[in-house]
This record gives C-alpha cells, sequence and structure tokens, in this order.
C-alpha cells in the first residue's frame, strides 16, 4: 500500500480524510495542490508530508514558477513538520526537483524498513503495545515508522498485540491505525486516550512506540496527547519509545522552542459531523506534544537506537 | 436549576443525553424505570445515582414491592457508585422510603453549598481552573460538586476562568460542563482531553478540581481519565482537587480494589452517530480511573479539606 505515488506527472495521493471506510485517491496537478492536501490533511504524518512537498516542488519547476517563492509558501504549508522544511531545503540544493523527489520517495521506504529492523529488536514475543496517532505506513510512502516497527515485528513472527490510541481530534488512531493493522491481521484493540493510563497501571501494556515529527537534543515533538502518554509510561516503567526517521532530527534547536501550531476549534467542537458541546463554545486546540527526553527510552531511527540521555554530544550524530 | 426533582409521586429527571441542545425531561413511575434511567445515563453523576436511587427505592414501597429484592437489583445499576449503595442502604434502614429520598435531596443540596464554600478557598483571584468530566449541578440534586467550587468562588466575585476536558468517550465535560459554566456566565473553553498536559506545561492551567465517585484512604475513583490528567499536575506542581462529599467515602476498602465497570464499545466506536474506526473494530472502555493519594493535593468534603496523604487514621474522619 503505497501513500503517495509519481504517476502521469501528478501526485497520487490516498486520500486519509476518507479512511476507513473509502480508499480514494486524490491526483495533484499543481503545487498549490500538494500545499492544499498537506493543510487538509488529505496527506499527513512528517515522512509523507516532506515527500508530498518534494513532488510539489518538482510540480512547481515543471510548470516554470518562481522555486525561491514556492519553497516560502510550501514550507508554510504546515510549521511543525520539520521534514517539510528539510524537503523543501533539499530539492532546492538539487539540479532537478523531480529527480530528487524520486530519491526522497525511495529512500524513505528503504529509511522505514531499517526503522523496522532496529525497532523489532525491543519487541518481545507477547507483548501488547501502545501506539498514539498514525506514525504509519499513511504517514509515510510506505509501511510506517512506529507502525513499520509493529511490521516489523510481526514479519519476524514474533506474537504482538497492539492497542491503538483514538487520538483526539482527528482520531488517527482509530482511523487509520486500527486500519492499517487489522489490514497486516496484527491482533488490535481501540482505547479512548483518557485510558492508555489506566491499562497501564493493570499491567496490560508492555511498551509504548509513537513516531516524531521533530527530534532534537532535549525531547521530540508529536502529535497532542504524547506527553501525557509518557508520563503515564514513566509512572510504570514501561519503556516509551519514538521511531523516527534523521530527516525528523533537528540539530540546533531546543524542543521546547518548537512552534507548536494552533488548529480549527471545529476539530474539537464537533465529531463525525455532530457538534458534541453548545453552539459557540470555545476552545484551544494545540496540534502538538512537547515530550522532554526524560520520558522517552529510546529513538529508533535508521541507524540504530539513540538514547538521548546517554548521548555526550547530539551535533554528532549528523 | 435541580437535575432531579419528586414531583406528584414521580421522579422528574433531566435527560442528560439531550444536553446542551434540549432541555428535556424523563419521569420515572416505576423503580425499574429508575433503573433504566440510571443505566442510560439519563441521570449519572454519584450523588445524583445516589438521590435518584432513594426516589426509585421510594417509589418500590409505594408500589409494594418486595423491597429486599429491589435494593439487591438498584445496586447492580452502577457498580462503581458507592453513593448509591449508601442511597439504598440508608432508604433500606429508614421507617419510610419516600420521607428519607425527600430529607437525602434537601441535604445534597446543603452538603454541595459547604463544598462550594471550603472549595472557594483554596481559588484565588485570576485563576484559570480545570476539571474533568460533568461533577456540576447536573451529577447532583442542585449546584454541584467540582463545578459547585467554582460557583462558589464566581459568587465570592473571584473572577475565575475555566476549561473543560470533553471526556471521551461519552463526552460528558463538552455537553454538560461546559454548558452549565455558560449558563453562569463564567468564562470557559473546551479543549480535547489529550491536551491538558501541554498546556500545564505553558503554566495555563493553575488548579485542577474534579469530582470522585468514591474516596477510600488511599486514593480516589473518578471518570476515566482523571489519572493522567493528575500524573500532568504533578509533574508541574500543580494543585490537583477532588470535591466529594461524604457519601462518596468508602472506610473499609483500598481504592485500588474497585471493581471497575466495563461500558459498551459502540461509545468508543461511535461519536455523535457516526462510526469513527473500521467496521467491527474491538475496543475496551474502562469507565473509571484511580487516582492514588500521591497526586492528590486536597479532598474537598463539606466538612472541610482533607489531605489524605497526612490523616492519621481515615477512620476517624467518620
Amino acid at each position: 500500500m503505497r501513500t503517495l505515488e509519481w504517476e502521469d506527472n501528478k501526485l497520487k495521493l490516498i486520500d486519509q480524510t476518507k479512511l476507513p471506510d473509502e480508499l480514494t485517491y486524490v491526483y495533484c496537478e499543481t503545487y498549490q495542490e500538494v500545499i492544499t492536501a498537506i493543510k487538509d490533511m488529505i496527506v499527513r504524518g512528517a515522512p509523507a508530508i516532506g515527500v508530498s512537498a518534494a513532488f510539489g516542488m518538482a510540480l512547481a519547476e515543471l510548470a516554470g514558477e518562481n522555486m525561491d517563492d514556492v519553497a516560502v509558501e510550501m514550507k508554510s504549508a504546515r510549521p511543525t513538520a520539520v521534514n517539510l522544511m528539510w524537503a523543501v531545503d533539499r530539492v532546492m540544493a538539487s539540479e532537478n526537483a523531480l529527480e530528487e523527489a524520486l530519491k526522497m520517495f525511495q529512500e524513505d521506504i528503504d529509511t522505514n524498513k531499517a526503522i523496522g529492523k532496529y525497532g523489532s529488536e525491543i519487541v518481545d514475543g507477547g507483548d501488547t503495545l501502545l501506539t498514539h496517532c498514525n506514525a504509519g505506513a499513511l504517514a509515510c510512502v510506505d509501511y510506517g515508522t512506529a507502525l513499520g516497527v509493529f511490521r516489523a515485528a510481526h514479519e519476524d513472527g514474533k506474537k504482538i498485540k497492539v492497542i491503538c490510541d483514538e487520538t483526539r481530534p482527528r482520531g488517527q488512531g482509530a482511523s487509520l491505525s486500527v486500519w492499517e493493522m487489522q489490514q497486516e491481521n496484527i491482533p488490535v484493540k481501540l482505547i479512548p486516550d483518557v485510558a492508555s493510563g489506566y491499562l497501564m497501571s493493570k499491567g496490560l501494556i508492555d511498551k509504548v512506540v509513537i513516531g516524531a515529527d521533530r527530534v532534537a537534543h532535549d525531547g521530540i515533538a508529536n502529535k497532542i496527547g504524547s506527553f501525557m502518554v509518557a508520563l503515564a509510561a514513566k509512572r510504570f516503567d514501561i519503556p516509551f519509545y519514538v521511531a523516527a526517521p534523521f530527516s525528523t532530527f533537528d540539530k540546533d534547536i531546543s524542543i521546547f522552542d518548537t512552534e507548536i501550531e494552533e488548529r480549527a476549534a471545529e476539530e474539537v467542537t464537533h465529531y463525525g459531523g455532530s457538534r458534541i458541546c453548545p453552539k459557540g463554545t470555545e476552545v484551544i486546540n494545540p496540534a502538538f506534544d512537547i515530550v522532554p527526553k526524560d520520558l522517552i527510552t529510546g529513538v529508533i531511527t535508521e541507524k540504530g537506537i539513540i538514547d538521548l540521555n546517554s548521548i555526550e554530544n547530539f551535533e554528532d550524530l549528523f
């Protein structure tokens, strides 16, 4: 299952807003359509956004646009996603946007397979593994980061069970991660986000693996709710892993300086098309959470597992 | 606003499943109808369930039912709610079920006003206060426990702001607590449950006040999600209070022995009538959480504020 593909000079995307009920595709013929697809979360997940943006840059180059202007516009589509910046900068530094995008496409698949290989080592047969949001194939070109770890463990013959947080407000755990695990025939259950602490207190979760939108020397940024899961895991000494490619790493910043995007009120006031609160209710809707490194057991990358707490010099990783 | 009232030998209940869009009433003429109303959460919240059950017992006595059988049946309607057991036992020990129920009705109002009076003392002008679920007037006969604290602080002229957790899976924070605060003209905002840790990390929450379904010497039981809020509050040294009447106290048990009710899968798989995950998805849906006493700053009762961590002999409270 490819989340995105280059087909007849168009970017073909699975429309993730229609899952799990319909597997339909959106075709982007202009870079503006790619920006819209990123903003509307037709494509989401840090690596998938990065590669989509690269193909968006390719569409712009093929159309003879002013690439400097397009680069600025493209980067503003999802300000928290460091892969987006990385992808745009990489295309800008290349000779040929389309060739570079196709290279990044293949690299993403190879990277996730490598993350899965390293990640599978921390999974034991019989483990029940919790994840939050969707760091799956649908967040990447294919295979996934956190869910790639589960796929690899499953392919290695380990009998695992997966528990997916619903992931309010947009429910990517319920609609996407559950669906991906079902496609792989991995036993999966859905819980409301509020329940993971309780399950951990009862010994029903062995390990947590989530993705990341950004990794820095002092922690990671990921979907809102990740921090509270990490706190609960810490309380019960449950290993808490982050699966993320190096393209997500930022060597220059403190994670606490991450600009957190505030999303539309309707994501909170409505669900499944229905209003769940009184009309006109005000909301606060931050999209991302910061998980400080003291709560993180390890970051599973394509080059191995990194413990942010024991690294002498973060910059040496690059 | 009375959540429940005795009218023409019937129990009149606000139908809380219809809020916040419609303020409608359900009339129970038999004890079985009261049990159904408790099970279907037409009436919910520990104190409201207790007083409703007492009126249910009165309906049974007026109908000449076998009261011992009815008592067993009534207690099974919501096994976690200790007030339900307390209320049924109290009616069974009385001479006249209806007189006892009416007494409990008035006591509940007086108790909540007293909780509000003590609770207001911990609130400072300018505070932003977080609550989870609905420990409001709608959970009681009137006024509320956690929201009663906010009402009392507001009546005392303190300028407060309230943030309500949505409270998945049933959304009582979004549909009930937000509505109650709006009725009182107290500034209120709604957040997804996953966001409270983030807001605390940014210094945007000064105190947490929640209700409880059960208080024991070593902690409290309350709506699922309460534990993770308490963990986040502890991380940032934010005072975490529980507002609950003595009828919620259980002197004999450890809170960790509380039987946690598992509710229907549909509460998690559906929202606002729409399915949010693939068809046939399995779920885990525990209704309650345990918050151990090390995470609780104080329990606000009708007799004052109790610190479970510094009490020598819990039994002396009774």
